[in-house]
């Protein structure tokens, strides 16, 4: 597709390196641009300028963060011998929207993924396993994809947490909230009747 | 959904400000420029504003440019007398790709929607109809989209440019070229059949 100025195709292609956006995409998404105002396009480019400026990884849990060190891991009401292992920032904000958990995390940045070319030594974990001892940790939950990638990553972890005297837990896996029985995958299914638990009047799942 | 940093917030916003961006696909684009070179990201975000800064609009007929007149109303070998009018610039992007047009372009910048409250005043169309006689156009080709509100304006361009000595087509509708006539609907199947043109060999259609 030949574009009628260079700054439209330079801006489109810039556009179309974002996942998932391709050339098509992009040309509708830098098009609408072009039918702003010059001030406001401005304020839209300065924008990501400012945050790979100013924004740091938190360098206690990996967390994106305004400061050295991030609002969860400095909030004093937070339970630090409690650390919950994730993928990825956008975890974190998934867990915290729920309100259920009043700990700490620890952000590995990906799991370990052999035909992405990514391992251990690509992931946070070093961090998570000097974080242990240092912060009096009691537990420390798995909560990565139910996939081979997360099951990998969360055996290599459990391994390398195992000679501490750290409990290990993993988030539950079973049939989801407000999901028919008969549409569950049958694995899933079989996950949870072994992993049943006692019936309690008191949560209303 | 709270974000960690006032940076990545605020970058959340400006991409989510994009058509058919939500805020869950935003953070993800945002998070993707989170993990390049810095260098790389002031080049994303420079693209926009060198593009809101540098790119024109075409004198002649509202194209994109880097010129004040576009490539196309500047290239000789185009023929002047023969106007192509069109909603926005990808549909001139669209039809050159198809290598069947050597013309000139109208851009609209949009077509009669009353439920948007986008009028006659709101398009190009004085600019159209003001560059007809010093053109010398011939032929102008109505090459908005199959819809009520394209219809509306092709209907509301044909009374315009009636009164010049210039002659109002308009592109073609049928059966797309591939596709199977049972899945067609009755209605283009129907105009279809009364725009029936004679078989010609010579058009491999």
């Amino acid at each position: 597709m030949e574009l009628p100025s260079k700054y439209l195709q330079r801006a489109v292609e810039e556009m179309s390196s974002l996942p998932g956006i391709g050339k098509r995409t992009a040309l509708r998404l830098v098009l609408s641009l072009l039918q702003q105002e010059k001030r406001e396009v401005v304020g839209f480019a300065q924008s990501f300028i400012d945050l790979i400026e100013h924004t740091k990884m938190c360098k206690t849990c990996h967390n994106i963060s305004d400061q050295e060190i991030c609002g969860i891991c400095s909030n004093p009401n937070r339970d630090k011998s409690t650390i919950c292992v994730v993928s990825d920032i956008r975890d974190i904000m998934a867990i915290e929207n729920t309100m259920q958990y009043k700990g700490v995390y620890h952000v590995l940045g990906g799991v370990i993924s052999p035909m992405d070319g990514i391992g251990p030594n690509d992931l946070n974990i070093d961090s998570l396993i000097s974080r242990l001892e240092p912060e009096g940790a009691l537990e420390v939950i798995l909560a990565l994809s139910a996939t081979t990638e997360g099951d990998t990553t969360n055996f290599y972890l459990y391994k390398k947490i195992n000679s501490y005297p750290v409990k290990v837990t993993i988030i539950s896996r079973g049939i989801g909230v407000g999901s028919e029985l008969e549409y569950a995958d049958e694995v899933t299914l079989g996950r949870s009747i072994i992993n049943r638990s006692p019936f309690d009047l008191n949560i209303s799942n």
